[in-house]
């Protein structure tokens, strides 16, 4: 399989309280747009992640998860990007490092104003099932589709 | 508007007979596929047309039809082709010069084997109406659904 794509252990939940020192954690301003996506959540995302910009392919979910990504230039970036304007969400992400594992905390903007939502990848099926939440998660949402940001509102 | 994206005036027909000497026009081998479509026709195309490799976003039809397009790199192309599987369609594409215009046309592989299209693009709406088809064109069909190339069988 490219070295690109992957398919992904992952488990998501929402935020309960943000940890003590987040602003210390490395972080990044995320604006993503889609450019177009099927009723059954196969899509394509265009993002900015801090100076970075990438297109994402994804397709299904769970166990049967596809993705697909590659960089943009800046000019093949500002070329695509007005094709996702009312189809966009922006967010602050937080990289937290937990053990051996790395937290993804996404601080929601715009429309999404007070959604906190963490994420957490794992190496391996046996350490997605024994990991423990730290204690400011808040309720597990995994595969829940409201908490898709394909799904979330947009602008 | 950016240069990479255009509203185009066009025209479609069938193709009744090929015209003489075809061979000696310029013609490309493209490969197409649809990375996601969604139901009212937006959608994300990857193509290679000889050795060239882009990526087109396509929303809407007739007067507000938008495209958007970049160029890939062999190694963008790559990651994003997989992705396509079960979603293509293979063509010959000859590019005649007609008059001051251009007409290309698209011969079908594969499961449209058969299908031939010429496509027409005009500088105004004034030329588009005043257009007269050659001889070896057949039944215009601009703006039928079943003639645009995402819904196509596909392989």
């Amino acid at each position: 399989m490219n070295i690109n794509s992957s398919r992904e252990i992952e488990r998501k939940f929402l935020v309960k309280r943000l940890p003590p020192g987040l602003k210390r954690f490395r972080h990044f301003q995320i604006a993503q747009g889609y450019l177009a996506s099927e009723p059954g959540g196969r899509h394509m995302r265009l993002r900015k992640k801090g100076k970075t910009a990438s297109l994402t392919f994804k397709v299904g979910r769970g166990s049967a998860r596809e993705e697909r990504e590659i960089r943009l230039s800046a000019k093949q970036f500002a070329t695509l990007w007005p094709a996702t304007r009312g189809r966009r969400l922006r967010k602050t992400r937080y990289e937290i490092p937990w053990k051996n594992l790395k937290i993804e905390v996404d601080i929601y903007h715009g429309r999404n104003h007070g959604l906190m939502v963490a994420e957490v990848e794992f190496p391996s099926q046996a350490s997605c099932r024994k990991f423990k939440p730290p204690r400011w998660f808040g309720r597990e949402v995994t595969g829940e589709k409201r908490y898709s940001n394909v799904r979330l509102p947009r602008e």
